[in-house]
């Protein structure tokens, strides 16, 4: 017998870089069922490139046109070509600011993933916490989601509820999410590599216990 | 000094009446901050009728044409002058499977409340346990919110989480819901007619912390 493949990931961030540590963390605890082996990003000074080079983990640069919600179809392109080369097998977006088209997605059929700062559908798109912040809800949270073409939708792999308290200004709700964030992405990241599901319409089963 | 005076809350609801029940058994223990002195209706015949006949609070029957969403504005003018006969200051919808225009709304000019068995702004409307479990959510609740002319929108007074689990059939959620309902409600009455607060855009801020 041979054991599994082990599972080879790609995180794709544009930011500070945060849920990327968390999910490298993870995975060099071995919690996460899988490598993280590249980050790629849009954005070649920002501080999940920076984490990625103190941890020894490879960094591609996609060159695409700023001030756009897409990359564009050379730069998609680009992009899956180089994680070939990485041999990806699934690629995690986390706080990656692109929207990815069909060009990328099928490349990856069912094995992108993303992180998505309130318990949609409510609150996609930008600035979700801000908005549920101003919209006045007492609970928020974040989702973990199947990438498809549509924006922030995607069949749900997991969700965690944040309580917003009377007096919790925007900072402190922030903070609770990225907390709530940080725990709820690689926990879920193990569960996709390691645990049977079926989707039934936009429901996601998990077929066994975990752990189980 | 003369002590506060008693609230004089009505109900209105067209189902069982087991959020009714909630409210009515909350303010025969003196926990709802008023007293609940009539229940509405638009169906003669439902169980909160029966659950009000049972308890001794008087029932008013809205004679409105079936099979519409809204009252019209005969049943509506009916509706408050009937209230007002039970010198009513606060209207409290739990089910009533109407919606209520301007008309009804300038008379009781925020102190009317509803219950909504999702968190809000996801799934307003009709439906909407069932239309949660189906999108796979894995975070659903409650909100009870102020009424405005739009449907379930109006600002957020309290929310509570409930988690749904991998292999949860749509009813047990909506039994868990229909728990947090009927604990949520009757203390959010609570804190509304007992705890000051102030609606910065449209986000309740609860101005002094409960007990206070």
């Amino acid at each position: 017998m041979t054991s599994p493949r082990t599972r080879r990931l790609a995180v794709l961030a544009s930011g500070r870089g945060t849920n990327f540590v968390a999910l490298a963390e993870a995975a060099a605890r071995g919690a996460l069922g899988g490598d993280v082996v590249v980050l790629m990003t849009d954005q070649a000074d920002c501080g999940a490139v920076r984490e990625a080079h103190g941890r020894g983990i490879a960094v591609e640069v996609i060159d695409a046109p700023t001030h756009r919600a897409r990359l564009g179809e050379a730069a998609e392109l680009d992009a899956v070509a180089r994680l070939r080369t990485h041999d990806v097998d699934t690629v995690l977006l986390a706080g990656f600011m692109r929207i990815l088209s069909n060009l990328f997605l099928e490349a990856y059929p069912g094995r992108v993933l993303n992180l998505h700062p309130s318990l949609l559908p409510a609150f996609p798109g930008l600035d979700a916490i801000a908005r549920a912040h101003r919209h006045g809800v007492r609970v928020t949270g974040c989702t973990v989601h199947l990438v498809s073409e549509g924006i922030d939708e995607g069949p749900i792999l997991a969700q965690r509820a944040v309580t917003i308290g009377d007096d919790d200004a925007l900072d402190a709700v922030e903070a609770r999410v990225h907390a709530a964030e940080h725990a709820l992405y690689p926990e879920t990241v193990r569960a996709f590599l390691t645990r049977p599901f079926a989707i039934e319409g936009r429901r996601v089963r998990w077929l066994a216990p975990e752990g189980a």
